[in-house]
């Protein structure tokens, strides 16, 4: 499981001493070769975590060689000094590992705008690399989470080969992009081109639609790197299917982890005009609080859908809206539908169904509730 | 105060019945002349109410002769019957009041997607008529009311003329346009034209820049009378202001009385390019549900100000970013600025201060903290 389910990689996961509780907060992935091939996304908040800079410049090359990623610390909206912090995290990996410090990535989440315990962080990549293992995968998964409550892995197996990963983020869960940490290994050997096409295909209708509470990321990143050590190259197709599943698997993990929710939202949109305007309609349902609340409250209240469908440009009459919640169709050419007592709603997803009546065009959205516990866990985090 | 403070107006408001509960749920506005000039801004909302949808045309003419507002009822996404119900509102009002169909405004809040009770509405209309009274705003303002726990009311004196108005609006509130009910009555002497260019003046920089929680009604309507009974006719400009005034007055009582709020955020963005960009930054900012959590915990999040910031397409670097809360600059230059515990966040009021750093433009946008009592209010409010 995790990124050591693909032959060719070893990681750790470790105490560091970042988090002031004492648990896993750095995770160290090495590609052992024979290939060091690698693509990334990164999020498209326009305010970017240090490491997030960094990284973009190390995808650039194509080749990633080992990936450190700590949680306890987004090291965002740091100033000149968070960027001198993961440039010499980067150097401190690079000594240890006898690698090149351009091959390596680095990825942060946790508080932003707050400094990185630098004395904790250095030591502890001394003591992830001494621990690195073809077992440690899980390990590195915990070393990533915050507030999760459970881990997150995927392997999809191949026709000799393998894709797999982790992934942690259970707040700041938004689109633009991914949104979360990701780091996805492959052993199939495939060169960068060709995991930068799958990697974008696959984010584009996973990690990119999941909008669990509108608000985006200033560190997301997701990372593929391919060692090759399989020896298999796989057609292109059923290598960007196996990414895909991965990358869905681990997107509906995120989704059903997300801070304070008590319900998995799916929000299909069908018949529209364009997946674009299918995709601005789901996003549009996804983010309106009064829906969440009302989903919450087992409340099949499609007035909140169609109002939330008013507000976008996609193409549409109101008078031709039809939406089903959990299968029942409440709503009916914009007006009363089904009786919305027929919803069964007491299961953790909910399922919502809006028909443009205007294409053929579908998009799917996931969404979580909105909650008090969303409001508590996130009223204290700072503080 | 309220609808009636102008000459030449008189108002009721009673029970009908349409309210479960008993509580006053029908009010009535009439302009008594000698004119009946009228100006109207609607809902931006592409699902519009049956109310909404007929009123746009009643203003289309530029005289409304009353206006009659129902709480216990949206009657939106009601179909034609929901259109027809609203026809039949108005004709009955007609035959009432000896007036024309033509120049009667409706206007309708509550549950989304559920007829109203006509059977109980239009006898309401003759019960109302019967108590019309020059004293009649207060009663008025009581009637509209839905989750507001108190009626809004404002009024502003001219020289020999004056601006008065009532609003109700509590959940729901966000932009586009008005997302509320609110009617503002004067007794100067100006014509439709002259109404209508001050009350999208008033609006645009009002009601337009209210936003509670990010969802945008499907019945906002904001209506201005003239009834002409002062004689007088104001300039222009300080026509506008007054209304401009009542305006301001009634959105900051709607902020003050939002649905679970515990604290009323005043965004203030600064030194943007354009004035577009400024209410895109505003914007963002107030529908970032961390940060709105965060300001609920009393915590001066400012790294969420960041993210918000950075998810817009506004001009700005993200290295000269300044943000003060509370008059503390605790981010400058987008990295770590004064110390966040000089910052006293225990009032209701917080002033956030966005610093864009690009130009010379301002924009002011209200919102409202995100707390454990919106969610239990909207988990509920259908059921």
């Amino acid at each position: 499981m995790s990124v050591t389910a693909a032959q060719g990689f070893t990681a750790a996961g470790i105490a560091a001493g970042i988090k002031e509780n004492g648990n896993p907060d750095l995770a160290l992935v090495v590609n052992q070769g024979p290939r060091l091939a690698a693509a990334g996304v990164f999020t498209a908040n326009r305010v970017k975590a240090a490491p997030v800079l960094w990284s973009q410049q190390v995808v650039k090359g194509g080749q990633i060689s080992a990936v450190v990623l700590n949680s306890g610390g987004a090291n965002a909206c740091t100033g000149p000094e968070g960027f001198q912090d993961t440039h010499a995290t980067a150097e401190k990996a690079a000594e240890v590992l006898g690698h090149s410090a351009g091959e390596i990535a680095i990825a942060s989440t946790g508080l932003i705008g707050v400094r990185l315990p630098m004395d904790k962080l250095l030591p502890g990549i001394e003591k992830a690399a001494a621990g690195l293992s073809a077992h440690g995968g899980e390990k590195a998964a915990i070393a990533i989470k915050t507030t999760d409550t459970v881990h997150k892995t995927a392997v999809v197996q191949g026709d000799g080969w393998t894709v797999g990963g982790m992934a942690k983020g259970a707040g700041m869960l938004a689109p633009g992009l991914a949104t979360m940490l990701v780091v996805l290994t492959t052993d199939a050997d495939i060169d960068a081109a060709g995991l930068d096409s799958a990697l974008r295909a696959a984010t584009r209708t996973t990690f990119d639609r999941v909008d669990s509470d509108g608000c985006m990321s200033t560190n997301d990143t997701v990372l593929l790197l391919a060692s090759g050590a399989s020896g298999i190259t796989p057609g292109q197709e059923a290598f960007a299917e196996a990414v895909r599943e991965v990358c869905d698997d681990l997107a509906r993990q995120l989704i059903g982890d997300a801070e304070g929710a008590s319900k998995d939202i799916r929000i299909e949109v069908i018949n529209a005009a364009s997946e674009d305007d299918a995709v601005e309609v789901g996003r549009s349902i996804a983010r309106n609080n009064l829906l969440k609340c009302a989903l919450h409250g087992e409340d099949p209240n499609w007035g909140r859908v169609l109002s939330a469908i008013g507000t976008t440009s996609a193409a549409f009459d109101p008078d031709r809206l039809n939406v089903a919640i959990n299968g029942v169709w409440v709503c009916r050419n914009g007006s009363v539908g089904d009786d919305r007592d027929l919803v069964d709603m007491r299961y953790r997803e909910v399922r919502i169904t809006a028909d443009l009546a205007e294409g053929s065009e579908t998009a799917v959205i996931w969404a979580n509730d909105l909650t008090a516990d969303y409001v508590h866990e996130n009223s204290a985090y700072s503080s």
